[in-house]
């Protein structure tokens, strides 16, 4: 069995790993944390899953935590995780990180969007856990720094076409909209109920810090330098996300280049699932999985492309992803644990 | 592996039923069927399934039913299964019948709420299929008549107490509150998204069918004839019901001879919760489960006993009891196939 | 014109009073306080009201707002009113007070609930804003004491009966249920979208401090003490609150009777509607008004009246309430600026 | 005194013209048809308004309606208007249109979109009822094909830009997002209150036939044809859309000379509010109003203009819109009626 912790427990994502790691047939949960809630009983805090979790929040300290795990998920606020990571690496372990610290490269970037980085010499080493995307890099990693939900939700359905140079680099947008639980379980009175209630918005309109992420994975991909228009949007729901990607052809392109190019590059990658024409993907469909649902309109008319990607924002965007990256890491079908049948609500 | 079908298999009830029993381990769901998709793949109908369930819905039919099941679920609306079931039975087959036709073992009491009954044989040796409280009984039955979700919800929590005579038997109210999926899948003006959001409201004040078959029970465990006050309520929310009961203690009580009775009547049980004192139940923590959470409040200045119960009205309220009386009618652990992980949110 | 104040203008109730007043044809809205947001501008806390509401918030100041106004309505927490109504009244401007510290007329009684009273004396000449009930008195006080909303919710459709004397004053049980919007605009977990979205649960079961304040009113018009067992729900929506009340008959009843009874109370009184038989009252029928729609039930098998009504909270709960309460008091029909036609969405 | 007479009354968009009618100090409503529920009272189907709307609903006669009222809006679906219009017309009875039949002044366009026209010699005199682009146009019609919802939205922000040149015209993206009583009372399973709670989709992705009607709009202010690409989705809500809307600049443009633009355009006209920088419109802030919000970020980065607006999809995008144009074709005040102050919730 494989030893798992989780620090940062009592957060959203944070609680749907405890989930699935609960579930998980290979996995053993043994220490799960929280600053807030320490010497509480998870269940108390989440009372769904009384009878089935019996532990108990703890501090996190870096010693324990590489006593009782293989495998180390970090569910902590940006900053903290570039802390305790070169003590979890220099122990052996593994390392999936949720916050931003690692998704980057470069501590340059990083830092022109977040703060100075703390563990800038782990950047080189650190995997970007796009499970589909970077698979054979992830398999081979002792750091991976799990994506951000809109950038998952933009790039599966992007990148593909950018390797195959379908799309012009030049012209891209995503308006992506999210549910409630993205913006995370502190109160505020941006997720208050009659805040959120009867409301449709965007925020951090082209300055959301998750564009520059796109863009650092977009331009690897394309060899070149790509910038992309990014707005997300808060839709009063809890669970789910939507992006629809506007794009123009490089060149002559029809509706079957587009989906030969989006089915060949995810054959044999069930958790990506195309969309019959027509039918266009629905969060509905995705809540409480892994999946990442595509469908796209080719507008010949205008000759735009209009792709769509819906995905569970905790699901493929946050937990459901770091645990199939750690099926990767692990050598482990990635479906493991994965796989519950989803419900028609 | 037991080979099981579904009949009714697009109904909300139907789809959940599809859910569990496709990720059952000891089950092969081998076919389903529909009046209305006949001839469709179910995964067109449900997309949240596509890739894990591959079935096409078929026309309903008595010889090829049989032929492909061990065990039938009929999601029917109510005077099908009644007609079928004869067939069914006859022929060696195990039937979960979904809708009233069999929850009551007397015609006349069945014919005063519903229509004259089509297989009044039958209810001799159907066994109302409450888990918990009739366990031997489903264990030995060949025709299970599965609870509505209303009865699941006030009979939990009542029978204990009735059976151990705590409370007054001539003064028991249920205000009860479900989720709109309890419906059904119909479209209809009342479950009209722009009727139901911001809008809370009681519908069939003091008639609901679902009264008479809670009485049915609670007159059989009392010994005699118990009526009882049901209003029910529609919330703005897909999956969930709640009820507050409202009795009166019979004799002296105490919050402790209440904790007693419940927490012996369910010991081994593990689908009924107790929530802590001051902790009471929340739809939102057995969403999507088959747990009955249990909370109460004695007020003694009153004398007055409010029990509280949480259950899904599609899981305990209707699939997911279904599939735990086939595992019991087989001797499996009650458990088998329903024991996902419930998530946070 | 009335000038007007509003003393807690950023919470909901403070915030519909603006809205209120601002739309009122007698009045004039001169001042409004905020702690937490003095200095800035309201539609900018408000961008609804953007172009209609220019006022800039100040910090509460017993001379600045006496001189501004000839009427002050308190939307505070409790607590604060009681140590400003002194000066408040002493300059001879009238006080609508929305919270419990001049709901009572015994500081014994409040006490006991709440804390200390500040003012104790002034308990003796406030009265009791339920509007339909103590019109006169409103009409002639200086110093009200608006009700609580599941009070107005509960006493409304109760108090003519038991002034008949037509109901049991030893078996009264109120499930009421209200909209996230009566939790009030500070953040917290409790009112986080994603804990109430898919949530229905009870809370204070049995120890809500509203429920005081009924058994106050009901025992002042029984002329007897009267208890009741109330259990408040949070339902998942904005605005609105059902109380599903439960009585028995205290002598021989009819429909009839309680009809008659309601209708005779409530005549020439436009703001209770009671409901046509069959059609139960329903909280999207009086968003954003000053209804109360009441509907009722009597189930002679059980012999017991099930009383239903629906208000808005913020409505007739407490800001549309109030304004119908200064009306009285100034002399002014009752539905002066109240009388928007209702939407049916 | 106006008379006016609603045909199709008991749709969302006719329940709402019903609603603003009966408030609109100049107006008398005198009849309502429905063809569903002609003989009942209108209150009965729509019991927010009982005490306030006693009409009841009658079958639509050409000869009766015209002799009840000065003014007839059609909130009927596509080609019932097209029918009755020219009898309306020959009478001298204004009409204002609010389903697509006389959005458009060549038939050809409207058949391609829709179906034959059957009164293509009214559609030279009918007038597009946007009402601050075409106010005098309005003030001087007998005939207005009273805009789509998204068409209101995407063409508000627009028109202004590309009057003065401001924007590339072939490259023009609009994401719209619609509550979910822009699809009408009828009851369907694409309504079902299961189907639309926690689901976010595009819908007729780059086929919606509002495209056309936007591209109309915008080819005539352009001097040239303008083609654009738009997208509706489904938002979990009842009432509020908002579109955000992708632009290129034509040539060198800073948000000073957008904001200059639309303040120059708007000014003077009170149902449009431009936002504040940073602070983007939300769907809360206009519901049950006729306000359009604006605001938009312009992105020097990417060279990216986008705009975003919100509206009342039942408001400003339909009845609301439609008593703003009657109010100018009587030489009213365009805020007659319309002016109730919004609520914060």
């Amino acid at each position: 069995m494989i030893r798992a912790a989780v620090a940062g427990a009592t957060g959203y994502a944070g609680a749907e790993l405890v989930r699935l790691l609960t579930g998980h047939p290979a996995v053993q949960l043994t220490m799960i944390t929280s600053r807030q809630f320490a010497g509480q009983r998870f269940d108390r805090v989440f009372p769904s899953m009384a009878g089935r979790v019996d532990l108990v929040l703890e501090e996190l300290d870096d010693d324990r935590i590489c006593a009782a795990a293989d495998i180390i998920f970090t569910a902590l606020p940006h900053k903290l995780p570039m802390k305790v990571a070169p003590e979890i690496l220099k122990r052996g372990r593994k390392l999936v990180d949720l916050s931003a610290d690692f998704r980057f490269n470069e501590a340059g970037v990083y830092e022109a969007v977040y703060q100075p980085h703390a563990s800038p010499e782990l950047l080189k080493e650190s995997v970007y856990g796009l499970s589909e995307v970077y698979s054979s890099e992830i398999a081979a990693a002792g750091l991976v720094g799990n994506p951000g939900c809109y950038p998952t939700s933009v790039l599966l359905p992007l990148v593909p076409l950018i390797k195959d140079g379908l799309v012009d680099l030049n012209d891209i947008v995503s308006d992506s909209k999210s549910g409630v639980s993205g913006a995370g379980r502190s109160p505020s009175l941006a997720v208050h109920h009659c805040e959120v209630n009867e409301s449709f918005k965007a925020y951090k309109v082209a300055v959301h810090r998750h564009a520059p992420e796109m863009e650092t994975v977009l331009s690897r991909e394309a060899g070149r330098p790509v910038q992309i228009t990014f707005v997300p949007h808060l839709v009063p729901m809890t669970r789910g996300m939507l992006s629809t990607i506007y794009a123009r052809p490089s060149g002559t392109l029809t509706a079957q280049m587009v989906q030969d190019c989006l089915t060949a590059f995810f054959a044999g990658r069930p958790f990506v699932r195309m969309r019959p024409p027509g039918a266009p993907p629905d969060t509905l469909h995705v809540r409480g999985t892994n999946y990442c649902d595509i469908g796209f309109v080719f507008d010949a008319r205008n000759q735009r492309l209009i792709l769509m990607s819906a995905i569970d924002n905790l699901g493929k965007g946050a937990a459901g992803q770091a645990i199939q990256n750690m099926n990767l890491m692990f050598g482990l079908d990635e479906t493991t644990g994965l796989y519950q049948i989803p419900s028609a609500l």
